[in-house]
């Protein structure tokens, strides 16, 4: 028996992965998964000139899942007004299904 | 014309990436994709004292697309009563769209 | 406020990574994501005797989100006639929610 749930998916700058993994946590993320990514955003370029979104490897994709939407906007929002003004980064949600909603 | 198909994500240690891809494919899984992941769950500790899911890198990220949700669904639950008795692991299902899904 | 959007997915070999990345910026692609991948697609074999899709690490998973499915669609249409013809891959499709449409 599947439940629907809700995946954001974070992309961003490996610098700054243990702050935003933490911040994850205290907005109730109880897990994520994170890869090494490459790739280009040709989105914005940073006030300070810095590069924009994932232009090179060096990157991270970090998933949180959540079994309560309003826990996935919070992420997503905390995480967007705590780093994106100065660092690239961009955020999206899928709907996923799992069969232990009480683990997420 | 695309066609909805579903997809299974599997994330888990890589120390048993090689019998879970054979366990796939033994209940239909025509093919999967692999990427290193890392990440934290703090959903369980193990009996045996072991970390829970994904604390470190050194887990993998896999995923299965079928054509048939009941392919979906076995793979799923093969794959948990087989290894995360033992392993750190999670499951969940997304919904796709394949162009080909005679391929799947 | 979320709005709905199409991530295409493409799984190829990463030696043709900079010319499919090129396509989809030709095809309207603002930005994408890339991965290292492996694994296995017993799909089919090529005329040239070459390995089948994604048999080992050395694929890529290219990942590109855009505002219209039709803009999605091209993407995948052009990168498949282009490449598939020569070379392993597969495409596919999920919907995903963005906060800033105007970004993809």
């Amino acid at each position: 028996m599947a439940h629907k749930a809700n995946k954001v998916v974070i992309i961003t700058e490996k610098l700054i992965l243990e702050k935003v993994t933490q911040l994850i946590e205290a907005n109730g993320g109880k897990g994520y998964t994170v890869v090494a990514a490459g790739g280009k955003g040709g989105r914005s370029t940073h006030p300070t000139g810095r590069a924009t979104v994932v232009d090179a490897f060096g990157n991270v994709k970090i998933e949180v899942i959540t079994a309560r939407r309003d826990t996935a906007n919070r992420i997503a929002d905390e995480v967007a007004r705590a780093f994106f003004g100065d660092y690239s980064g961009i955020t999206y949600f899928e709907e996923v299904e799992v069969l232990r909603p009480e683990k997420f």
